[in-house]
């Protein structure tokens, strides 16, 4: 029986996590279970730095950007000592749970933890990136597309104004969900991300010809490409300067950045972080271990956590071939 | 062969609109197809206001609310010499089938025009109340959501400051689809909607009891209950008068109202929009007739007509619950 | 010398309040002088609620609404007795001074207690409706106009759609400060305020003589009618429903209410509640009593507690010509 | 008398350049004025891009960023042929006088034309980098001021939640507004701007002590540092990269990018182009030439174009004060 659960926030940060240790919170109360929340991610807990959490510490996050436990990055989980120890901590501290709110690097973690922990585990995805196999999406994911579409929206002012062309670096490691989505939200004259045909300096030509068509044949005013970041070997502001060049026209490249982490969660972000983290407690109690608590197709659902880094989740064929056939045509 | 297509958008509008026309001119043009778009709705028919959509007419209209064909209520359409002056002018302008962007009440009066019509119907579901079957979700309702938790975050911080009771009603006609998503995403400590238990005015002890049993235990300084339009029999104002009157607590009511329709469309409802809208045209050339263009599972789907108003689509139960037994505790 | 000052926020609450106690708090602490935040407005004097505010207390609290030590009105405080107890809790915690951050209403109870006290006392102006005298502008008073303007754009998305006649019921109490701000800013066809002649059931020609020449004349697709709270004898609804009769167009009211108290407060508010709460210790250190701590002309500067409810300052006589004459001509 | 007059936005565009036009042109509707508007800047005069603007051409542009006249660079103009030919372009269009919307390099422009035209020339100033002398504010700085704020508030959530330093980047050519501004609504814990101290690769402690001190004696969970462009010889991201080395921490740069030139205008600048936008027009009634108009003091007055680049402005020494003594302490 599980009396006393441990949680944690790990990784890049990502707005709904602060939702998602609420609900836990919550339904670890409703069902008389104690909370123990650790400090920057995987760092508390071999640092003895954590908090008891009622439900008086979680009243009104569930609107705030960032994580109440603070996150990190923790490289002394690597090593076969560092994951004894954070084990050894969960136990000292008679924890019969762990939450783990993070990213496939995180799970990765949290399973080298369970070689050397009793307890159970279960794993919460939470990553603007959206690269986590077993839900179809991650806790963050929703808020990062809008705060990406409200910066595109703002450059679209400035480029229509203009009639430049615009490159817009979003964030997403290795894959193209951030992109995709909000390039087709905004309307992106095109999108560039790992999923597609790769972009190199040897084949600009598949970039500039679309760009020629659409003024020649269209009157564009604007010309917005958003980018994957790691879509181009030397990065995007030297494609930027490559176009500039190629084209005749000034092409100007934004990097996003940061400001995607951050901000108030959507809706969408609240509402999976509420169901995601109730349902981890739900699940512990239901005996689950090493598992990640995911939605898939509206379902709630269990998913091995050491399977949920295989990429085997795809970007959405529909919106690929409607960008690559209709949008720019 | 498909030519020549109509389109027109009808009912409340709802933010996406404009990207599913932008969605459907695009797919069309691509396909050599030929739109006219018609002006308020069905009365353009009926009145003879319509305008050619090219590429160029629907650029940069993705990130705006509204709808550029304007939309509106039609009477006229209700009588069989409505439906088929409607169907006539279908027909005089060559029109292969028409697209028909609005809720469950649109799709009938498009079911009233096939009764007169040689060509294809296709339903597009445009409206914020989400009560349209054949949809996991329709265009407008994510952006309400936010919208309205955008609100109700504003009224917790006065809330907060002031140790007060809010009572916030949102849209929805007969259906609690908004008001349970934004009330779980704002973390309201009560949600009342029609598919809940009715409040009356006997047994107002049922909202009572938790804001004492919170104001006791747990010392919330700020206590929202969010509220569906069309759910106390006298409106609003009027339970939190009588709620003010019960507890001896000042308790303010606040109609949220139109501002829920407009605004900037959020990420998931351009991208929603935008599929919707593309695949309507691709089944129309598919031979699709009298079918709602849907998405079920993340796949797109058609669904009859016909059956788009049966509401038998649910409320998230697994919210229901959480919102009963766990938020409210 | 001072050593030692107490701070409190009262009435309603205005967005920028906490920049104020942050930046009163730095100052203080850079100066060596504690701070005591009393918690409720004037109740945490009277029943002795209140906490001792380090730098570390205001730590990110800049970028929220609301108000940290809470607020409230206190009725304690208009008899002479409330006074005097209130004055006694400030001499019983040794404290040489204190900050009233609010608006007119609540410089008036500051000015009751200091007819008890010993200490000085400086007002600091927190109010959304800007009726404050002594000051350009008054904390909260930006922020209010941008959160009416967001739902006004929303709500004019609408009313094109559909081609409607909206009247929007904005704060102000019995000045038209935001109204005639909002209302400018968002292209408002009619404004209505307190500062205008008055609207009554009997010269309602007034407000249609334009409509109507708006829609003959100039194709106008939505007419949007801005109206302060306490402008029209039986209240807005009252307004719009005795306009949709005399038009026989619908017309519709929306009560903006209480979101436009709360949010996150926009620059131009954190910057000016940053200056005045520093501006406050220092004048209060240079010796300041019974004064407000307000900003004319772009200078910061001291003005009599006791005039502030003068009502002399006056809406921009620019602004109500331009809108009388030119926009809705 | 003033019977025809162009009107023209130049240079970087700004938030509020569309209300400053729809002012212009209602104003001038008024007053019987015929009004022409230039594409792209001067480009239009020399190009014959233009087109008549009547009210119904201005309704409902005030909520949206960017121009709808189109904005540009010129080069042409900077010589004496080029001059001569705008000016004969103004007379072929029998234009009594002509208003441009830029900032001081446009008014450069103005000048070498007004060498060769015989009508009257005013300005109006929309910058979002509030470097023109003759007005408190341009149009387009209070909307880019929120932008900043609003990209930095979601940066605070990433950094607090991580514990990291960032430097951010914000716009201003080569003055401080914005960053200065922008800073001190952020609570940002160090500002570097032109108009402060420089910081040079050989004084990097100037930055480097406050953060160690900031760490050791206040707890600071992030750490951010607002830095104008131009600020440092070899870039924002090597000023990151330096520090990195320094302090042993990893700091992060972001640079924020065009996203500060887009987005719906704020209330304050809707009003103040409004206004400025109707004042030129009636000061041009009144024979106003070679002036720009703005506002000073809140009184809306006239300064002369050729001293508006004078750089005589200064950014606000109380919040300098501030900054450098108090909050960064």
């Amino acid at each position: 029986m599980i009396k006393r659960i441990g949680i944690l926030t790990s990784g890049g940060d990502a707005p709904g996590m602060n939702a998602a240790i609420r609900a836990a919170v919550l339904t670890a109360a409703a069902n008389n279970i104690d909370v123990i929340g650790f400090h920057h991610g995987f760092n508390g807990l071999l640092d003895n730095e954590y908090q008891t959490l009622l439900p008086q510490h979680v009243q009104h996050i569930i609107q705030y950007g960032g994580t109440i436990l603070k996150s990190a990055r923790c490289k002394a989980l690597y090593t076969s000592e560092g994951a004894a120890k954070a084990a050894k901590a969960l136990e000292a501290l008679q924890l019969d749970a762990v939450i783990i709110i993070g990213g496939d690097g995180s799970f990765r973690g949290a399973l080298s933890i369970a070689e050397h922990y009793n307890g159970q585990i279960i794993g919460v995805p939470g990553t603007i990136d959206n690269d986590v196999d077993g839900t179809d999406y991650t806790i963050g994911f929703a808020t990062a597309i809008d705060t990406a579409l409200d910066a595109i929206d703002k450059i679209r002012d400035t480029a229509d104004a203009f009639e430049r062309i615009f490159l817009i670096e979003l964030m997403g490691r290795h894959s193209g969900y951030i992109t995709l989505s909000a390039g087709i939200a905004a309307g992106a004259e095109q999108i560039i991300c790992p999923e597609f045909a790769a972009i190199k300096p040897d084949n600009l030509k598949d970039l500039i010809i679309p760009i020629q068509h659409a003024q020649l044949l269209r009157g564009k005013s604007s010309y917005i490409i958003v980018v994957a970041e790691n879509s181009y070997p030397a990065g995007t502001t030297a494609l930027a300067e490559a176009l500039s060049e190629a084209l005749g026209i000034e092409c100007r490249a934004c990097i996003l950045g940061h400001i995607q982490r951050g901000g108030r969660p959507v809706g969408a972000d609240r509402i999976l972080a509420t169901k995601l983290g109730a349902y981890a407690v739900e699940q512990l109690i239901a005996g689950a271990h090493l598992m990640m608590a995911g939605e898939v197709n509206q379902q709630l659902s269990l998913y091995p956590l050491a399977k949920t880094g295989d990429k085997t989740k795809q970007i959405d064929p529909y919106l690929v071939r409607w960008q690559q056939y209709i949008a720019s045509d």
